[in-house]
């Protein structure tokens, strides 16, 4: 049995859809019974990876299997790597081979990059299927299994196909996380950071309060993280699904993160590595404003390395930074839109600063 | 100039767009000018293939640039054996590597295939971009320019590949038919029929009366054809977007046709030509069920023959097609949905007729 503490509903134009934080309570995983009611069809595919397959894949097959549904799926490799065209054509592969038709469904059993390929699979197999997310770490579950956002890499760039989809429901269970690596699962910290710097002061205050629980991995504490931002990220994207105003400031400490990621090459830092960074670079810039203060700087500082996060940069040329940002030389300043806080708890987007001062950051604690 | 004798909204449950019908009034045929108000942004692609580049291409170009729009195309070998994602690949590249953004927009210069194709790539480019349609067929100017549907074939399928994405507008210039092969032209009438026998029995009396002026291809009548069928189209995609209902109707001698198709091998049939026969063999199935006299059969047969489209199937060995139907064996009666005629133009979808009458129907006529 999992034991459904919160359950949030998410707005999207197309449809609502549930978002069940549990916890199984037998020893055995069951990650089947909450999304059984959500299945359309008889023909099940369940997509995960070389990591995760072990884990719960058969399992959740046996369980699906036991309720007369015909049971497929598709082991791909592990990585952000294997994100693109070729391995999503081995997702249509395994459907057309098994006839799948259109009131299939398909479920996405593992990480972010899982989330995103079965995601497009399921947007783009005879024009739009059924589309459960089972979201296995923090990241996926605080982030990417909210949105609607699916898609795979092209060779000149990141997500740059793919489809706004969204699910017929999430099941982020805290069991998941038993099997999480610890840099991974800090990675998703990060994110979590990010919601409390940009929209609610009072959950930095729970963050702190709660630090030692959550880094212990506390089920029930984690259950209330995992609620409070798929709520926060539900807020935002019911209010601009398609990412035309107040999404922007979920990329709060993206834009440095993505120097760092890009430059030291995907994979050696993770994601939220990266954003934990950016974040750093970003109150830094809003410092250098006079918005924050440089004790708040370092109260953030403190919390992201009781998680385990870096909070220094690599050295990379300013230079190359600005690059990399996207910076247009032929302008001396407002070329580049950054993210920063107003206050903790409080970001904006904003193009005015003075570029000297940028550099400053980018120059700086590494 | 363009002189634009009919416009048509089509309702979505995305947004609202316009068909514009007309025709060039100069020698110089202008693509551009009704299209422009639509373009977002300031990159734009053209898809064409190798039969329409030398024809349009140039100067819809020109028209563009003229215009202070940054143009790029992307010329696809002309047939549907080419609608795979090998070549949407080839779309993909052109905008990464000129780097468009999320603001370009990709307009669809060619026949149905060409339509699917950069409907597909302009659905999944960055989770979706502007897209304008100028079908240069008759089949895709009643038919693939109302729906959203869009596509690509997979090894093991047609069009399982795809997504709904509608377009901004859509402009049928007249003029494009005068460099239509006339068998294709034909194959566009056999739609054109469908929507009178399955919507409009006073469509029908007006085809024939206009008979000679269409076979002529009378600028005039055309145009209100087409605008005619895509307002039948329309109404049904507005009631129906995503195909659960009524929209099955359009699928009148298609289950038929399908059969040809497949097993004359795609190419050597046009889709229309095997649709055109499907039709006839449809109103057999309709005229042993008692609802259609053997005169209205005769009337249609006429009209298609007038035409210049086929109304005899070759020959198929009748187990070989109900296989080819989806026909499952282990079912006396009822295992195929037909969609057949109450009356012309009336249709209806049942499974509620006898197999050996079926038999019969796919044995007669070759």
């Amino acid at each position: 049995m999992t034991h459904i503490t919160n359950t949030l509903t998410v707005q999207t134009q197309s449809h609502d859809y549930p978002i069940f934080i549990g916890a199984s309570t037998a020893v055995q995983i069951d990650l089947a019974s909450p999304i059984l009611p959500f299945i359309k069809g008889k023909q099940v595919l369940i997509v995960t990876n070389t990591t995760i397959a072990p884990l719960y894949l058969t399992d959740l097959t046996k369980h699906l299997v036991a309720q007369g549904l015909m049971v497929e799926s598709c082991v791909l490799p592990d990585g952000e790597q294997y994100k693109n065209q070729e391995y999503i054509n081995t997702i249509y592969d395994v459907l057309m081979k098994n006839h799948f038709a259109r009131d299939c469904t398909l479920i996405a059993l593992g990480g972010g990059v899982i989330g995103d390929m079965t995601g497009f699979a399921a947007a783009s197999f005879m024009r739009g299927v059924n589309f459960i997310q089972v979201p296995t770490t923090l990241l996926a579950q605080v982030d990417s299994s909210v949105g609607g956002k699916t898609g795979i890499n092209h060779p000149l760039g990141k997500n740059m196909i793919g489809a706004f989809w969204q699910p017929v429901c999430v099941l982020a269970d805290m069991t998941t996380f038993d099997t999480l690596p610890k840099r991974e699962f800090a990675a998703g910290l990060a994110e979590v950071v990010k919601y409390a710097l940009i929209f609610d002061k009072t959950f930095l205050d729970w963050l702190e309060v709660n630090a030692a629980k959550i880094t212990a991995r506390d089920g029930a504490i984690l259950s209330e993280l995992v609620y409070r931002c798929c709520d926060y990220k539900a807020k935002i994207v019911a209010s601009d699904e398609r990412e035309s105003g107040v999404r922007a400031l979920l990329n709060f400490g993206h834009t440095f993160g993505h120097v760092i990621e890009t430059h030291m090459g995907y994979g050696n830092w993770l994601h939220g590595e990266a954003v934990a960074v950016g974040m750093v670079q970003a109150m830094m810039m809003s410092q250098k404003l006079g918005l924050i203060g440089e004790d708040e700087v370092a109260r953030v500082v403190d919390l992201l390395q009781i998680f385990d996060l870096p909070v220094k940069p690599p050295y990379i040329e300013p230079s190359v930074a600005l690059d990399l940002m996207g910076h247009d030389k032929k302008v001396q300043n407002g070329s580049i839109r950054l993210v920063l806080l107003k206050e903790l708890g409080k970001a904006f987007v904003t193009k005015d600063f003075d570029m000297a001062m940028l550099t400053e950051v980018l120059n700086a604690n590494h």
